[in-house]
């Protein structure tokens, strides 16, 4: 089972993304807002009881001076993802990546790109699809229907413009 | 009296300074290392329990992805003065800067300069002086301190240059 | 009493965010114009009279290359808490806050997070309330029901998505 | 097993920091140069066979335009860990930092840290150790042995400077 | 022959612009989708196959973690000229711009500006001008055209200003 | 008289700011088109006849990778103001900065802010008024006009909120 | 008579460059120490009494939050120019740049590159050769004596490559 | 044959290594040092006559406010590969790359990696061997021999690390 925590409900719209590609999978998830700084001695619960309430991997998104990822990491074991998000309040961006990124040696976050809460989802199912032979076909397949859906843009573009390579 | 903590030992020489003026100041503070992510426990029994043991103002330095100013202020009421430190792991500061500065609404860091610890003390100093005249005196007079340094140092310049305004 | 100013009147729809706050914490304040660029000696005149005139703390807003709140420490020995604007002049902030963040070693200023005059009014009354207990009670009321509010958010996506931590 | 690769022989000296710490936890691991630029075939067939050789994760450290990550984690489906390096040719690491971290929908890479090579040893560990209990009990002990050298540290310290938290 | 590619058909409004021009400097091209990400093989063929084809140039844009201008350029031998796209998943565009202008030597890509896959057709115009002397003349031609066109303003300009220099 | 320049027509809102300050202060002025990458020959000319033609000053706007202002000063030997321009081709206006303010040894440009065509105008003012009695008079006058301005909206914000400051 | 100022003595050996070149082109100057944030009211006496003690012109250097070149520039009605330093407590002189560039509309500052204070002196050379004759011919052989030491330099490279162009 | 110039002889031992690649490759060059700011009329001269003189291709090399490779090719109508350069009076090679990169609609500059001068020359080699089969065939010799390069190292890497991919 993956956890799905964000620091806010208005990052719902981003972080939801992870709840539906996991339901493409078949992965199991949970969702819930922690707040690392509202609620910290909730995220302490959270982070916690993580790896003996069943959870394999957490997905953390926090904007701006997002601590939820790095403190979240620092209290369980388990890999923690995490998803920087440019919120009403962030820098373009830069410092909810940096304060997500830039761990300290010995508490590492995996970090992936600005608002990539799917892409979160999806090294979620990598990290199960490792141990979990199911799963680990289902993204091999993901990556073939990614293709697909290329090869039908290129057919499309094809029609518009000169291509000698698909000739 | 003033609590001064840090990520980690490295960060001491920058933080010394913070020390080194409150006691010019003659104002108490205890300093000691709380880890954020190496000892996020003693971190929440730290800022629990620091407006009870009798500090003012907690001034906390960290480097990289620093949450421990913010999380700190996050379960503390107090006043709380966050020292970014270009440690060895920062990318030029930024990381720390960010990750210190653009806390969310609700939860303020009062965010000095990139290793900034004697500012962070002199600050600490001003919040007090505020409320206890003596030491809202003593900010004063150094003040003034730092004007006559300054003005000794035009006088060694004006012996060099030309300088029809001193004249 | 909390001086609340700013270099422009717009800045007042991000500046009058801290005037809001305090009324809520029932901490008194003054709020006004005053420009460091366009009227620099009534910056003096406001930053020399603060301390007599009753200021525990002094806010001060700006945008672009923002020489308000540290040119006001400069003159004053009261804590001064700078809140950078993201003015329509401003290179997406970094302008703002590098202007009143980087200030050089005797004169710190308190700098919060971009547009975070909010925050600024909450530093100001944690400052306060480290001497006041009446007002130090209410800011840890005041955490309490940011809280609560989290928790009432996660009830709602409770509706929406599995969520085992809070069974 | 764990994979760790790099871009060129210059990046051993950070990228044997993961496989260090990998021997620390007891984790096999293979570790070899793959160019995505200066043997990009190599890198095919590295990426494409992967998963049979029974790799679980695989970590690719890169400077400078770091394509190694993100073109390995386009060809399988394993979890992979992206390492950005400060290498002679990036610009203070941003370059690196970027051209891993930014991944499109679909193909997430795992990144941590400017150089943090040992960080992606423990990332890999963890992601281990959710499915294999032995693994993951040592990175619960790791994490307590931090916390304990930190504990001395704090005992140093206190020797030099008051400290009422731990009296 | 210039081939003109893309990471996804969401490139189209802008790497069209490198069609358009060149068909107004009657030099033939291909257009396709080509992802580094999603069809890996697809790029390796393409580049692979495309000095036998009888391009002279290739054009390649991608956004984000741009590394489909720098893989094509490490299989074929030909100049790749690279478009950085500030797509939406990118950060400012400073992303893109990185991860196509870093290249490790040996590697290079020709980098023009960002979204300028107009200047990239006329890069390639000139490149083929070099060693076509027609072609040649055509961007001498398209120079003086830019001139004209500058000149026309010049005039309109005039007559709502005071200028001297044009009496 | 001074001479206002821009690289092309779209910066014509941005730099007629600058005419219509000179208005202000009645100073002369000519404006004109003067693209330093498409009419290369015509901005040598403009430069090499400017002393000559009676300008005291040149005012050059430009965005993107902005040569106008520092190739213009490197042909003249008078003082050129250089107009950072946050264009549509531009990154944030970083730049147009960078291109215009970052000149080697010998050859200055006066750089203002992004898109500070008034400031231009006013500087372009102060440098004739420090010769000309009657001009810098007017200089003196405008910034009293500003400070007034000010005040004004002082009033205007006292009647909302309370200001000890100013009773 | 230039005024050159700057906000501490650890600046001068970059400002005095300023005084060489002045030095070079015969023009009179003052130097001295004056500090924004440690002698404010030294700052304004300076600026109120400059245009009246005979000053054209204001050069100005700081680091960091670097006020003093646009606070002088809103006390005088004299063209001032700014020369950022990357002083020690500088982010990589970007905090300097902009605290001294972006100035809001009505007060400008001339902006030279980051630590140009030979610059400065060659730009405020400029201002005054617009009105005084010799001072404007002395520029003039300035930038001759220029290209002609770049001549003896290609004449050197000459003599280890191959160079047509001056053949 | 390939032009290489450079702002100054403080350029020399970067740009020297597109000359020494090209020495490599069997293509001929001239190098001359030609200013954008110190001898604009030579760098005129020069790109006005570089197409009748027999250059394919200009290499330029600059640092700062780098305008050389721009203006060149807005006076040319070949090829020009920009080598930004992070020259001591650069910040960290920002302003380099974005004068050279950021060129307008019309007039392309070929930009490679900062410092980059050996891949200036590689894309040179790769312009001409898109049309001079034998310099085609060595481009891509030297792609093999770099292939070669790695591989040894691999070796020398694998008596040290296990490696079951290689075995």
């Amino acid at each position: 089972m993956v956890g799905i925590i964000m620091g806010s409900d208005s990052d719902l719209p981003i972080m939801k993304q992870a709840a539906e590609i996991l339901d493409e999978f078949g992965i199991e998830y949970e969702l819930t807002i922690v707040s690392a700084h509202r609620t910290p001695e909730r995220m302490f619960d959270y982070a916690k009881t993580a790896r003996n309430r069943g959870l394999k991997v957490i997905i953390a998104g926090a904007g701006g001076a997002a601590h939820l990822p790095g403190m979240v990491a620092s209290i369980t074991s388990l890999p923690v993802i995490g998803v920087p998000i440019k919120s009403s309040n962030s820098i373009e961006g830069w410092d909810s990546i940096l304060s997500i990124l830039q761990m300290p040696n010995g508490i590492p976050v995996a970090t992936v790109a600005l608002n990539a809460a799917k892409n979160a989802g999806i090294l979620a199912a990598r990290m199960i699809g490792s141990f979990d032979e199911e799963v680990g076909k289902r993204v091999g397949i993901y990556n073939v229907t990614m293709q697909k859906a290329v090869e039908e843009k290129i057919s499309l573009v094809k029609k518009d413009y000169p291509n000698k390579f698909d000739s």
